[in-house]
């Protein structure tokens, strides 16, 4: 049974199949937010530290960190914001770039055991990213892609997975240490998208006992309502096997379903965390009288 | 691959692994419901109506109709309101009764095939129910408990529905024809509820090749938010694949989940389904173009 755990000074989080269903936030991404981007390339990092302090308040256990900007020092910017979210959070933090450089930038300033995003299935990102991920002692998110593209098939996106896999063995990363995200697509433009996720994640979990991962909001993708259909993506795939996603925490939607999730798979012992962030609040009155010391009136 | 069909005399159901999942509407129910009780008693059923339109308006395709009442004729009642029932709508019905002269009364004036609801392990129900599950051409709803009751062993529980197919079959009953319920506890109570449904439902389907079904409400007892978390139950059950539920369609919450899990496990072509019932109203100006024939404006 694989336990990816990842770390940061004070912290472990750990991923695996009889473990509670891993949030890790998506928001900190300049990618279609204009706004942050242009702040980030000036290194104003206000909106950066606030998206990390929602992110964590709202239930993110794992933050993910882009700093994807065209034209911008991405590798200056990455490690900035790594050790900003770091000085004023105390999760695990998620490391996201395409580009190898900065990979390790914010490799080289991440304290504790970090999430690299990600490693393709095609040869160069192979030989590039995993002897950083080896070097650093990271785990990495693989992505089932290749040269070829994103197959419709998951027959292929499962072998692509393999292939990673056994090229991290080769590098001397354990499959603990791997992510799979079998990708995907939306059911909008694919009848069948939901389908076979849940049949990858199914095949990934027994025949190659990895964690899985996915970017759970691609599913709903132009359709209305697409918050719940992305909640309920989230339950069925949890049910199915997922260990984690990159998802918005700030979608009350979507956490619910997070919670629901583990409740149903057994992994909230006593409904603890359900009740928590799902107990009616207390009347005023009543609030008043407990902040005071008081009896609840009968 | 099992295919259940019920039928009315203008309409076909298919409970199926490669179906939309089947709502079957709980609402003509008086347990707990004290003045629906009353008044049927009074034989005055203008709110079984009202139930009855109000479930099929929301998107039930099968209505269980009950009448147990304390101290009353409940045959008749029974017998009245699945003529009613089938008077006013066109889907096809549940005779829902623990008492053996109140499913006889039920079925014999049922137009079409009924599903019964339900019989037991028990000795005593199997040879009551089954022979008139063979007389009238029915389907029955198979409970997974015995006269040891309810086993909270998945494994005792899977062996009891073993044996109702059996005893079914011994009776000239296909399987197709018997709808398991793998019996649904309070995950507030029990805190694996939901693990052991998922495990059965999948042993069920892969084993047996059965359809099932269950009581969704029950999962949520007594947990704060309860909607949302029988709405879960229900996406994950039909990820494992369950096939049926007797629930509250009016829950518009637990609706967004089956029109979800049809999306999600393809079987709603082209998101057709989910697009009519989550597409975002008009603005009303548009909606009176259309209404004229008009063209939108631009």
């Amino acid at each position: 049974m694989s336990k990816t755990i990842l770390s940061s000074p004070n912290k472990e989080v750990i991923i695996g199949f009889d473990q509670p269903f891993c949030v890790i936030g998506e928001r900190i991404n300049p990618t279609g937010r204009k706004l942050l981007a242009a702040e980030m390339k000036d290194g104003n990092y206000s909106r950066v530290e606030a998206d990390a302090l929602a992110q964590v308040a709202a239930g993110a256990t794992v933050l993910d960190v882009n700093a994807g900007i065209p034209l911008a020092d991405e590798p200056k910017i990455l490690a900035d914001c790594i050790k900003l979210v770091q000085s004023i959070t105390d999760v695990p933090l998620s490391i996201d770039s395409s580009i190898i450089e900065a990979l390790e930038a914010g490799l080289s300033v991440y304290q504790g055991k970090a999430l690299v995003n990600s490693v393709t299935g095609e040869d160069e990102s192979l030989e590039r990213v995993l002897p950083l991920i080896k070097k650093y002692g990271a785990a990495v998110v693989a992505i089932s892609n290749d040269e070829t593209g994103i197959s419709t098939d998951p027959d292929v996106r499962y072998l692509v997975a393999k292939k990673i896999i056994e090229r991290a063995a080769d590098h001397g990363i354990p499959k603990e240490d791997v992510i799979v995200d079998p990708l995907v697509m939306p059911v909008g433009a694919m009848n069948d998208a939901g389908l076979q996720v849940f049949a990858l994640v199914r095949r990934l979990r027994e025949e190659l006992q990895v964690n899985t991962i996915c970017g759970a909001s691609n599913v709903g993708f132009g359709v209305p309502n697409r918050h719940a259909l992305i909640a309920h993506f989230i339950s069925m795939s949890a049910s199915m096997g997922m260990t984690s996603a990159i998802m918005n925490p700030l979608h009350q939607e979507q956490m619910v379903a997070v919670q629901a999730a583990n409740v149903l798979n057994g992994h909230d012992p006593n409904c603890a965390a359900w009740l928590k962030a799902n107990r009616p609040p207390a009347p005023e009155g009543e609030q008043g009288s407990r902040r005071r010391g008081g009896r609840r009136r009968r």
